[in-house]
């Protein structure tokens, strides 16, 4: 069957979906994002879509430090609320019970299953928005979501987003060990 | 329960999985990769990052331009392939059935549900690798796997990473509308 060209857009099933974190004026303020992505192993590295007009934008170029939160399925409401209304009309500082780490202003979510303190590194421009860089200095889990020393996605048990439909899914089954099942495939 | 302090490093759940495409001599090559994510609507940017010894990176220098190919959970091995063996030591140019678009040099992948042709737009350095950032051109998906005008994320029946168990996984159940099940949450 040939390809189709259909209409352009951010067609990358699925993404993420996490709720960053910044201080603003000394205020801590929550958005929700799709656009996230890891970029680098050695330090860890994490990159962010981001709009400049956002009151969390603003607070990540004032302090230089963001935070990366996980939600689970079950905060799927507080989450979508989180990413409906912005922190320029409503103080959204008591949405969840906020704590800081090692960096002192990026505010990280308790309710979130896992969280990344992350230290801003550099913006890189591109009209009209950006891509925020940020190096994960530190990482925070509950006991109840690890197995073992590592996070457990199906305890996590992560909010997923998919932009087409516009519409959050969850984690499905799973198929199979990376780095092994094609051992041999050729 | 107090958060608890883990081994830091790239924790985002999940992860897309998706084949990097680029011609490097002529040749198409693929590289399996994870970490990748949207950055921006209007253009559509993807972001990748990529250690600078691959393959597929020197392609992506060399011609400026590149493919970000969506498998499904039912290409899960030759995926994982293309993530085991190198282009510099073998030629994955067979491996799958090759299409291109209207940027002629990015090497598209037929089996793929859906792929987006990317024109190169800049490479943000740091140690010890980067992160390579892409203009979304094009965007080409099969019939089979669309909705309407829309790819359906269940008809994609994307293949997904979780990096801390180092396994594939598939999509799960919808759960609700985003911009939507928060309203009024507060």
């Amino acid at each position: 069957m040939p390809k189709k060209e259909i209409k352009s857009g951010c067609h990358l099933y699925p993404m993420p979906v996490v709720i960053v974190g910044a201080n603003k004026g000394g205020r801590a303020n929550f958005m929700t994002a799709a656009f996230c992505g890891m970029m680098n192993i050695k330090p860890p590295v994490v990159a962010l879509g981001l709009e400049l007009h956002h009151f969390t934008t603003a607070g990540i170029l004032e302090n230089g430090t963001f935070s990366v939160n996980l939600p689970s399925t079950a905060m799927m409401k507080v989450t979508d609320f989180c990413g409906l209304v912005s922190g320029h009309k409503v103080d959204k500082s008591g949405l969840f019970r906020v704590f800081y780490g090692k960096l002192d202003t990026a505010p990280m979510i308790e309710e979130c299953p896992l969280t990344m303190e992350c230290r801003f590194m550099q913006k890189v421009d591109f009209a009209p928005d950006g891509a925020f860089l940020g190096e994960v200095t530190a990482v925070y889990c509950d006991d109840e979501f690890m197995d073992g020393k590592l996070p457990d996605i199906a305890k996590l048990d992560p909010l997923i987003f998919s932009m087409s439909d516009n519409s959050y899914w969850s984690i499905g089954k799973k198929l199979g060990k990376a780095w092994s099942v094609g051992k041999g495939y050729q």
